[in-house]
């Protein structure tokens, strides 16, 4: 079924990408609206140099004490002896990895793999220019090829918000994917300390439009290698886009432990109204859909025990269908479970897109169930 | 010999890379200082998309207007029935044209050539990965296997300032690299017309830093596979820094036309005296070493006759020494002709350094000539 966006009766609801502009309204209220403008005169930021002495002489001093600091406030990474690389959002992060490490195992092409459902991403990322480096081997848990091999580990993980461990455990690399592990969306638990973990600007203060993330590397080797690849592939990153960053980052720092202005305080409210409303529909549903259920722990930077709220539900139905054909009829796009290794009958859904959307997805998904909806009960209203 | 820069008497001055700093100076002129300043807000730009309804569905739409408008006024390229697709910088594009068209075609890999001396990061851009999509083959000059394959095509050429047209001419694709081809550097002769030509903010203005270039596509389908790529490779470009490019472009082509505040009579009589002061040099130094000669060519911009000031020199030298070595000596960093596919006799030297860098440079060429030069004539004096 081919459906367009000029349907005016049913407008199409897009939530396969994972765009985050819900968080837009935090920076858009009365108290953020003046805040963290950016002012950047002609004559400007011209280098491509930020400073040549740093391993990574593409990153903004300014922007790596920024990370620094709000690692450290946050308490969910270690920094320490660490190398900051900055990348063009974390997906060239990832791929400069899987670089660098190939490049430096005696073994090629590196098996790279993740335990489904995985974030869809990795395949391509790992498979697109078919390089002879590494190689995709899929499923992490069926994986039983000898030899080195990279997994990757994203946790809360992306599709399904589960805390993830690596599954292999046979002594090779494993990169983490820690662009969902802030308070907002999951207990910090701990702070993470491992040998390479990746960041993204995008989901945490919602900005993905400025493509920055940044990789905490612990061996010089490794990330020597990863800004090779940075360099040939785009000599750097843009220094606008990271003054921006550094601006956001330190006004997270600066009012993340002030209630009424945190950040993190306003996006976990956010995404934990959602994903109550969606379980108040899933539940009006009967047993037709499906949701997963998330364990309460202490989160010790809000000093309390709280669920795991993701940036995306990892929706399933009960019968053997097709969801994502199913959501497609009702004109909401979604990403099916087999692109993320998994089942048809599910579907990663965006829980962060304009709050039209989300409401008018929820009455959807109540359609499926009671197709006279829009006649009667029980219709969401948020 | 290991130099260092924090050597105090002899200050190492790098002229590897084409760092653009000399432009600088334009921006900051009185005139220009106020101009161009850029005001981003903290809750704009954030989503990934720009226009979803645009093959290049990150481009900012002003921004691809002041792309075409630019064109127009200089009279460099036709942009009418093409894709406007936008990169991380020409290097990123450069890899997505190799990966849009390699993927198009049967036989794989698809040979990578270009005519010797190339630009160096082409070997590397084409080597990195080992992609099993396309291979470097070098020299274009040699290349004689047979099928499909794809002859990047620099005018003028990066390292020797030189106008090229393809030279294996047996019906391969050809990726044109316009980075030069603006009326500072080269004489505008006509308009470029071909499938895919790439050009890069860098060069023209001197702003490296935002990491910003565009491919003009004529095939929908390589348009497409290119955006692919930059979507895989990372989600996009910087939105800020296309803001801020759209700025600059925007006042370039305002003023293009006026004398007095044209970037390019500005840029023009830059680059003019920094190679008659490196002709003069060269001259009094004998036979030592050598520069190419470029012919006058009339240009449809200035309306005038002129000659070509390339970016950088490709200096030479009449003994069989290693000239990269021998400048090394005098604490100068400059690119060996042999990563350029050519003889080490020559270099490549970055024409657009700081003023201070670029007059020690000249010095210390004369110093070769002159071991005494310091102490007498006839040192140079800007």
């Amino acid at each position: 079924m081919k459906i367009s966006s000029s349907d005016a009766t049913k407008p199409v609801i897009n939530l396969d990408q994972g765009d985050p502009t819900a968080l837009q309204e935090y920076w858009m209220s009365t108290k953020m609206k003046e805040r963290c403008v950016v002012v950047i005169p002609g004559w400007e930021l011209m280098s491509y140099f930020s400073d040549k002495t740093n391993v990574c002489w593409f990153l903004q001093q300014d922007l790596a004490e920024a990370i620094k600091a709000l690692h450290c406030e946050i308490g969910n990474a270690a920094t320490e002896e660490r190398y900051i690389v900055v990348g063009n959002g974390s997906s060239q992060l990832c791929q400069a990895a899987l670089f660098a490490l190939s490049s430096l195992s005696e073994d090629k092409p590196l098996s790279i793999v993740a335990a489904v459902p995985y974030y869809s991403t990795y395949e391509e990322e790992a498979s697109y220019v078919q390089s002879q480096l590494y190689k995709w081997e899929g499923d992490a848990r069926t994986f039983n090829k000898p030899g080195p091999y990279i997994e990757m580990v994203t946790s809360p993980n992306n599709p399904d918000g589960t805390i993830r461990e690596p599954v292999v455990n046979r002594g090779g690399k494993v990169i983490y994917d820690f662009a969902y592990y802030w308070p907002h969306y999951t207990p910090i638990t701990h702070r993470q300390d491992h040998d390479i973990m990746l960041f993204t600007f995008s989901k945490i203060a919602g900005h993905a439009g400025s493509r920055i993330g940044w990789a905490l590397v612990k061996d010089i080797e490794v990330a020597k290698k990863m800004v090779q690849y940075l360099t040939i592939n785009s000599i750097g990153v843009s220094k606008e886009s990271q003054i921006r960053a550094t601006v956001i980052l330190n006004e997270l720092t600066k009012s993340c432990r002030i209630k009424s202005e945190s950040f993190f305080e306003y996006g976990n409210e956010k995404v934990k109204s959602r994903w109550e409303s969606l379980r108040w529909v899933v539940d009006k549903t009967g047993d037709t859909f499906t949701l997963p259920d998330y364990p309460l722990a202490f989160c010790n930077f809000f000093g309390k025990s709280s669920s795991t709220y993701p940036a995306f539900a990892w929706l399933g139905c009960n019968e053997d269908k097709d969801l994502e054909s199913l959501l497609k009829e009702k004109y909401v796009l979604t990403r099916g479970g087999e692109r993320c290794g998994s089942d048809k009958k599910y579907v990663r859904v965006n829980m962060l897109g304009p709050n039209k959307d989300f409401e008018d997805f929820l009455n959807r998904l109540l359609t499926i169930k009671y197709p006279n909806c829009f006649e009667g009960i029980p219709c969401f209203e948020p």
